[in-house]
């Protein structure tokens, strides 16, 4: 009973994403499919790295994950699959997958190229459905990491820069937007574990954020904590800081998005 | 072979749904899940209601319907879970519920706080995630309701009050538009049991709709009853009566929305 | 274990795909569903009959395929059923389908009347919820197409008219654009081997392609192989000619759609 996610810049509109899921049910009728995101933006690659590495976490040991943000489709880039604490998965070699594994290490890479197990007609342009979804329906037959192509050091996978947060001093942390979510929420990249650092055991109140010329007073614990309308600073889904507005967007209220930068700060210790 | 249904304002772009499906799925691989919608507008509880109430009868007993549009998540408000009608509903304690069994009374109501059913770590952002999809999961491996919380009196359920059509005189109904789908059809709260006792036995002919300044002569059975290009009122799929263009938006069209006042009357009977 | 797939323009916001599914699950449990596309534009027959033509012999024999874009719902307008190579389509006889079969002929085509298989109660607006999703789920329990309604020839079934390329010596083909997909790359209905057949034995680089004003000098393998924002010419996943920008939108930048012409020429051999 094993389940394969699939994440992709597809859309829902066209034929694309009902077509990975009819080859994978041709060779595994049995699969549970689970769709991710299709809505990524076209060739976002740093946005499916977030929403993967958001997801990962909620589903079970044996999962197969497919990621397909592919702007190299045809080209001489690799397609890859790693084995990382249980879970499989296959993406370009373009560095969508780094983030999952971040300094760590995968228990194993391979460079998929065992053509026994892509569709007969391999295309230039769709290897999510030539080889991305007849690959992952084997893989969750029971076929074995390593027979999907020759091992790969984790030196030779290209690997995604994404932006970190740092330390300005030590009362004050920059970071910046990375993610919008669909009610304007704007997800930093700055987890709960630094501003617990940052705060150490002040009150939720000492701590500040600064957003472009916006300012808020203290982290809240949920958006509605505060008036409709007003900003609320909170540690959301994802473990990491978030910028809202109760009842609205936040994006839309601030004009802020992917790359604003964001400043949390705390009064000194007295 | 349970099926649960999900009903949110997540949309898709993001990971919420698909972690949510993770959560299911980790706790019940065997479940079959379904995608009631995820386009509420943030924070929609009316439509969230309206949507829900206009699916349940479809699906079959023993069905769980997991709702969530949660402008309160994390507040003091309570999630909740009735019986009614041969399926299990699991929602915030926010009226989105009450349409489903309107005047009539859930055979159980059930305050959800038993946190052996919830994710371990329960976040003040996600109850989604942390609370109802886990609570969905176990109610699908056969927990009983009783078994997530204390028992609930409806008069402690909070109430959603919706628009009500009502007779004007005895040959007039004035309702308001509830909905606009998809194709810009324009879904009114007036039923068709309202209108066939208005109309008692007169002619389809003899009825007649304003919507804002336009006239519609009649009552059609299909859309394409008209012209292309006509406005046309039809009995519709929720049973209600329904202003529609036939190969357009009547919502641009008309320039009608959610609240557009709708007034049937009929000739008098000679 | 059968294969239901579904095509329609109902969008996602609204409840009526999940009434689909809740209705094939309460007659078939056991169903796999998979969404081929929802997002065809309101009553684009011609879209829905690409989209179908494209997808289908990606699944599996035994699949069955439901098509519901139906502009004449409730009118005098049948509803067909179609078995050809392996698979079963139903749809409503609008001309959906025919682009499936091409010049050759079903091996059954039946007219759906068998009310036995529909819901008790039909409305005369959402024949997708009460007779195509009943009559799908009872053909996957293993009804035959026999049983669904009298036999129809080939001849009585409407002929949706798709645009065709055309030879306008032998040196140059006239197509048009007949679909743009989410990442705005323009697909003709030039297929592969009309351009082999032109090309004969030139190299890629003798083809050239005209679309509007624009010029392209030589068909590309991959969409990436040229320089980011440049047009490029390559054969695409559904075998036809696709023009595209890489890394941007063909159809935002070249400001074509459906219905732009293409001209494939090529140099004169010597």
């Amino acid at each position: 009973m094993a389940i394969i996610t699939l994440l992709t810049d597809f859309g829902l509109q066209d034929e694309y994403v009902g077509v990975l899921k009819g080859v994978i049910y041709t060779i595994n009728p049995s699969a549970t499919l689970v769709d991710l995101s299709h809505h990524i933006a076209p060739q976002d690659i740093v946005q499916a790295a977030y929403t993967m590495k958001a997801a990962v976490d909620y589903f079970p040991q044996g999962t197969i994950h497919v990621c397909i943000v592919d702007p190299g489709v045809g080209s001489a880039r690799s397609i890859v699959a790693a084995l990382y604490a249980g879970h499989t998965f296959i993406a370009p070699d373009n560095g969508l997958l780094s983030p999952i594994w971040g300094s760590d290490c995968p228990e194993k890479i391979v460079r998929v190229h065992n053509q026994q197990l892509f569709l007969k007609q391999v295309s230039h342009t769709f290897h999510g459905r030539d080889i991305f979804a007849p690959v992952a329906a084997h893989l969750s037959l029971g076929v074995k990491i390593e027979e999907l192509g020759s091992s790969l050091p984790l030196s030779k996978l290209t690997k995604l820069s994404l932006p970190q947060p740092r330390l300005k001093s030590d009362r004050e942390i920059i970071g910046q937007v990375v993610s919008v979510d669909r009610f304007g929420n704007l997800i930093t990249n700055i987890d709960a574990s630094m501003i617990n650092k940052l705060k150490a055991d002040r009150a939720p109140e000492m701590v500040a954020i600064r957003i472009g010329n916006h300012y808020i007073e203290g982290l809240s614990l949920t958006y509605g904590q505060t008036d409709t309308g007003a900003t609320v600073a909170v540690v959301g889904s994802r473990n990491c800081l978030e910028v809202a507005v109760n009842g609205d967007s936040a994006a839309d209220m601030l004009n802020a998005g992917r790359g604003t930068s964001v400043r949390v700060s705390v009064m000194p210790s007295t």
